[in-house]
């Protein structure tokens, strides 16, 4: 499988917490980090998910946020990675942001051009990067 | 906090419904708009949400769609922002087209060169923004 | 109407079904294909869905990813629809790809440009978009 999501992590399911509709599904993945998804009880069945099943965790570079000097903030979105910004490519109205996070996975963010000036970000500087859960997609291969 | 979202506007939560899993959150904007988040129930908890708190409501410009002529139009999308264009920023692929609704604020939307185009839009025109309400987190800082 | 979504389906829903809070809605477009989305129940209500209504699936290039050799794939997301890659046009950070479906439909993705190189798309590759439910809007005008 190669998918055009520049966020691709692959991991095991921690957490499984089944609603009346949809599933919150947590994975754990390299470094540390876990990533929670929301999705379709639906899926879990037909993608047999279960706590320590391998699963590959995508997100679109467009779905994440990026969050700087963001202390005291509280959040609706449930997953906050917290890194250094590693890499800026600029466009004429996108710039796509890679943040390392400590365990050595990067994430892509694309963002408006506008918010890496505002942002101040460029390599080096500490940046969050911030995805609502339903924005997540799980893939299995088995 | 600075975060890469285009849309930030500042409001009061004018109506809180808690469901099954989620909960439906109106914010009150500058100029007498609102806007609708859906978060989870477990947000509104760990956020201390409640009608009257101040909130940060956070729309990252990528998931805004521009809507012209939409007399007779009924949308599943719950945010409908009607404005004029007040700005177009055009790159290769994408662009960023810039609302002004009547209360002052405005919104700001990335979406393809080519739908500027076919909505023929420029500054002065009428357009509406469309946010679903899935696309919006909110954020305190209390 | 005219919408800055890049992809509009119409068609008409060949399947409903209520949940606790959203509905699964199911739309049968030109070519055989069919779109689900997943609208709340006020939704349902307010634009009078029903079995064998005319609709306008909405879209955006955004939402879109792209997945080329995806055998033995499973994917939390719903749509999941088979092509051809017929057109690429690449910015400074992004991409368009448009999709040809079997039905002669066309599904257009805004990804990056780095996808676009690590995938291999170009005119004639067989590419497949996947879309979440969740970022499907519905829209009738009568």
């Amino acid at each position: 499988m190669k998918i055009s999501a520049r966020n691709v992590f692959k991991g095991k399911i921690s957490h499984l917490e089944i609603g009346a509709v949809n599933a919150e599904v947590a994975v754990g993945i390299a470094g540390g980090g876990k990533i929670t998804a929301i999705v379709t009880n639906g899926s879990v069945r037909s993608m047999d998910l279960a706590v320590g099943k391998e699963v590959s965790v995508l997100v679109k570079a467009s779905s994440v946020l990026v969050l700087v000097d963001g202390g005291g903030v509280r959040l609706s979105a449930r997953n906050i990675l917290a890194g250094t910004v590693s890499k800026v490519v600029e466009g004429a109205v996108d710039a796509e942001v890679s943040i390392a996070l400590d365990g050595g996975v990067a994430v892509h963010a694309v963002i408006t051009k506008d918010s890496v000036k505002s942002l101040g970000l460029k390599p080096g500087v500490p940046a969050t990067a911030v995805i609502k859960s339903s924005s997540v997609i799980l893939a299995v291969t088995d």
